[in-house]
């Protein structure tokens, strides 16, 4: 018999940002002269640099000649960019290989597809709040999620509780929805609980561009250990602003291995059956992202981006609305005033101030109360939204 | 515990066309005067054509401009996309809807993940050869998989045999590897035998762009019935030569329901959990590649790859070697002379004329004793390729 996967009808039904939209839309309909602001989804809005934008041009032409066409390209990506890759984990004084990174078309797919090369009898552990893919991801899979409570009194940055073993165990820093970013002596407990447990870390550093504390760790593989028992899973779509483009990658060192097979070995022979590469015109858009030139021009954008965050920052500072994020990364944490509820606090906002942000409890139950503002937005629209949070009785 | 997922030991170690490589190599380190014709692998040679090329450059320099930068696109594809995909059915007097699309990074993608939304309990039936990812990725899945034979007394057609119940059923037309194609009666008995077992036929129409005999069927959606059991997978790679940048789409109708509920919504469920889209640039040069200059274009393409295979089938016909395809099909599957075995015949063309060619038998043991061409190489090859042949004693 042939049958709906039954794993579905776990999952929940209404996803987080369709529910905004619809909220958004249907005050927009009742209320057609109201100039909304939108904080909410964490998509960027600044075009793609100038020297991305030429390699792409040389590599559409590429395409366009028969002695420079590609066709198939490797499954874990052209030389070139995992060598560029490769090079950038040196500046943290980081040795990865060429050979330990795989390209993808973003670090969704690979932080959802990973789970595939494992089988996982125990826990998995995921904080709470999340990025809802991890949750989704394990549902579907039929693993068993033991959630990790992040909260106040851990400032956000939960630590592993030894009485609770886990196989695999998915850390965000800095973090999404939280904005709260691990120390290095935070992320050494977590390595080393999971060298104990002979547990595997999913390390999510798709907004580590946002990072600028020199104190702060940029990739797990900082923390010694962490090549035994960590995957790392980046992106180009927050920094370089990809997420129309779609690259990402994950860094699965070879000291990683399970019943003494190379777990990157298994990634690659799930990679070659099931996906067929990044299209060669984006590959080379991402190596350019990399280059000097390259990350000088996205560190203006980030710049752009934190700038807002700082200003949002300081109009919730103003008000005294508890929150952090907004520094090391691109989103506010703040905890809704009077003990608001998230989703009455986004109504209560959409009304009176005509901004839209996006509930924390959407992102788990414990991130009820709270709230997620995103810095991605237009820089006037941040500073229109500071001005209306200032003149708001919270 | 964590481990490697179990299912990975049951996959065949040596992948294809890695081992095509290795020989290869192994020859030419040998023998490195050697002038080697490769007519193995099924990727195209022809560069992009303009009008794609044009297409995806005003892309690139929207993603440059604030006012029409794109950033997350929707997990099915853009609209515009969606709606030219739409109109291409029209031709075959096929009605299926822009919200029936999914638009995706490629065939294999689709194909292998599409068995995610499903929970199989019966026999998920293969035909035998075989493009290998139908079964490695239901062997992963850990679906139990029941082979159906393809084989000369069928044309390499083969029909349902009504004792064998199944859940889901591959059919690849024009096939790969024989290239052999279902025509409509043959369809219409496999769309039969699904609705009568309430069983879903995955429809692999990636080669259609070859079909040129106006009697065979493009899509499974011109045979009555089948959008109550059928989901058709279709590829922008060997029509549009897009094998490199990556461009695919499945078609879910919305007469396909499981458990009441439409399956393309679980697909959709599915996708915008583990996939965030496809590149705006690409999407920009699929639109193109429908446009009416960009099918004028792309014929002039697969003209040129249909020429390759009409002199490879004279050349092979003029020694007496039986074969089909290469016509309505890029691909010629021949019988090895002298009823040798696939490799062996493999090292005896590599070794004596210096061309290489696939064996049949890595696409499965009914595969054993053929041995498959592509007709997507240089014309000057072929036309080498083929005096060669003449020249041979089979």
């Amino acid at each position: 018999m042939i049958e709906i996967n039954k794993n579905f009808n776990k999952l929940e039904k209404n996803y987080l940002f369709a529910q905004i939209s619809k909220r958004t839309q249907e005050y927009k309909t009742k209320n057609p002269k109201a100039n909304i602001i939108k904080l909410g989804i964490g998509d960027v809005t600044l075009p793609i640099c100038d020297v991305v934008l030429k390699a792409m041009h040389k590599a559409v032409d590429e395409m366009g000649s028969e002695k420079t066409f590609r066709g198939y390209g490797p499954y874990e990506g052209y030389e070139f960019l995992r060598q560029a890759i490769s090079s950038s984990y040196v500046k943290y004084g980081i040795d990865i290989g060429a050979n330990e990174i795989y390209v993808s078309d973003g670090a969704k797919s690979d932080t959802a597809n990973i789970i595939e090369i494992f089988d996982i009898t125990g826990n998995v552990l995921i904080p709470n709040p999340t990025y809802p893919v991890y949750v989704d991801s394990n549902i579907l899979a039929g693993n068993n999620i033991c959630y990790i409570e992040a909260s106040e009194s851990n400032n956000f940055l939960p630590l592993p509780n030894n009485e609770v073993k886990a196989d695999l165990i998915y850390l965000c820093s800095p973090n999404n929805p939280t904005g709260a970013v691990y120390s290095k002596e935070q992320l050494k407990i977590w390595v080393d609980y999971a060298l104990r447990n002979k547990a595997i870390i999913l390390f999510d550093a798709a907004y580590e561009p946002f990072i600028e504390d020199e104190s702060l760790p940029h990739s797990i593989f900082e923390i010694e250990g962490a090549k035994e028992c960590a995957v790392e899973s980046c992106s180009f779509s927050k920094g370089a602003g990809f997420t129309g483009i779609r690259c990402g990658y994950i860094t699965i060192p070879n000291e990683l291995k399970l019943n003494g097979i190379k777990a990157g070995d298994m990634w690659l022979r799930r990679q070659s059956m099931k996906f067929n590469g990044v299209s060669y015109i984006t590959q080379r858009g991402a190596e350019a992202a990399l280059s000097e030139e390259g990350r000088r021009q996205i560190l203006k954008n980030i710049n752009y981006y934190k700038e807002n965050a700082r200003i949002l920052s300081e109009a919730l500072k103003s008000k005294g609305i508890w929150h952090i994020g907004g520094k090391n990364s691109p989103y506010i944490w703040m905890k809704c005033p009077s003990k608001m509820k998230s989703w009455d606090f986004f109504d209560s906002l959409l009304e009176t101030l005509n901004i839209v942000g996006t509930p924390g409890a959407g992102f788990g139950n414990s991130g009820e109360g709270y709230f997620r503002f995103s810095s991605f937005g237009n820089h006037e629209d941040v500073l229109e939204a500071a001005s209306r949070f200032k003149k708001f009785n919270f």
